[in-house]
């Protein structure tokens, strides 16, 4: 049966993940795109079900499916171009607990391309624990899709900053700061957090007061600062390439 | 006079720059923001004009002032949620000729955010002189935006794949590539040019097959590359770094 209609409520319901508080509510979220969903049905991710556009000819992983019409596959989707699949997954949960060396910490990273592009990069440089404070969802469709698969392999906690710090523990925290040392004259300690905070106003209070470190990334003069997402991943590779070559 | 009919002939003149077309044909961009505003204004480019939104109280730098209804003001700008002035300014062109080292050369970079993305982490590296065969326009409001002013302050030179290799001359080219020696082994020679390709396919054979060394970023087997914005930060920062340090 092919569901062709918009206002037909599993449509809706599908739809409605585009909003987290319809993913919070459910525990789920929503992978788009071929390879995206042949990577989530690879990872440790359990896949509920795939959605797929009535012309579509391609893999569906012995997955129930269901079938839309154009207009309602168009609707349930957030890319503007959607391939003809889309997957529905259960949101991987990792309780808080003491962490892998090295993770990261996102203390209010706002934007969920930087998020997911952070995300991409954390599992790229194998940082497999993230800790996140108050940032974008990382399984928001934009989130989701510049993670490239990340999301599927990173252990991604999320808390309060109190509960976040907590877990922690006595991990030395290494805070990036443009007032602090050139990351490129530094050795990090065998074990560490990096902390990376807010697009437009750093990291809070709370988790600079607690850094060990500040480390920054020389710029030149006319330049104030660096996409989030670049910053962390000169970060992420300068700071474990100096753990490896002690 | 306030303007505020979004079909006013200099309202659809100074939307129309939203398409490359029209920024070619006439050689200006438009600059959104206060920030970008005030950065233009203090860099080499040459400013025409200031459009203000009729609310809009803040400075203007003395320059010739269009004022704009709401509604035309925001039919003007690209961002969702524009602050009140915008300056069109005339594109800043570099001529061909060789480079200062160390510098890039980006070859089919098609998303602007990440074209914009590279010019701001270049400007920070200290990358001053940018070639650029086949991208997104670096004077699109996403590119202008994503750099951060850094398209005031590069050297930004485009030609066609001869043209540029030309201008390069004698360059070592260093080229991004997952088949590559690491990044963190490999030390960079005095003077190169550090080469990104496109965000899918790479880099074109004919740049690929010019280049001295080719290098890549390590990464875990579940990755298959990294965000063209980060890796191309990661890099630069990465060779650069070689290079003082000899």
């Amino acid at each position: 049966m092919i569901i062709v209609s918009k206002s037909n409520p599993l449509v809706k319901e599908l739809a409605s993940l585009k909003e987290k508080k319809y993913r919070a509510r459910r525990g789920v979220f929503l992978v788009e795109g071929e390879k995206m969903v042949r990577e989530c049905v690879q990872s440790k991710i359990n896949v509920l079900r795939a959605i797929v556009r009535e012309d579509y000819l391609g893999e569906t992983y012995g997955l129930d499916t269901v079938v839309l019409g154009k207009d309602a596959f168009a609707a349930v989707c957030d890319e503007k171009t959607p391939q003809g699949i889309a997957a529905e997954a259960e949101i991987p949960v990792t309780a808080l607990r003491s962490p892998e060396s090295p993770c990261l910490l996102l203390d209010g990273v706002s934007d969920p391309a930087n998020v997911g592009a952070i995300v991409r990069t954390a599992v790229a440089a194998g940082y497999r624990d993230l800790y996140l404070i108050g940032c974008a969802d990382p399984f928001a469709p934009k989130s989701v899709r510049a993670s490239m698969s990340g999301v599927f392999f990173a252990n991604i906690m999320q808390g309060s900053r109190e509960e976040v710090l907590s877990a922690l523990g006595n991990v030395p925290l290494i805070a990036a700061d443009m007032n602090g040392e050139n990351v490129f004259s530094f050795r990090a300690p065998a074990r560490f957090a990096l902390c990376i905070g807010n697009e437009g106003n750093g990291l809070s209070p709370e988790v600079h007061s607690r850094a060990a470190y500040t480390v920054r990334i020389p710029m030149d003069a006319r330049t104030e600062s660096l996409n989030a997402a670049v910053s962390a991943g000169i970060l992420m590779y300068q700071l474990k390439n100096t753990v490896l070559s002690l």
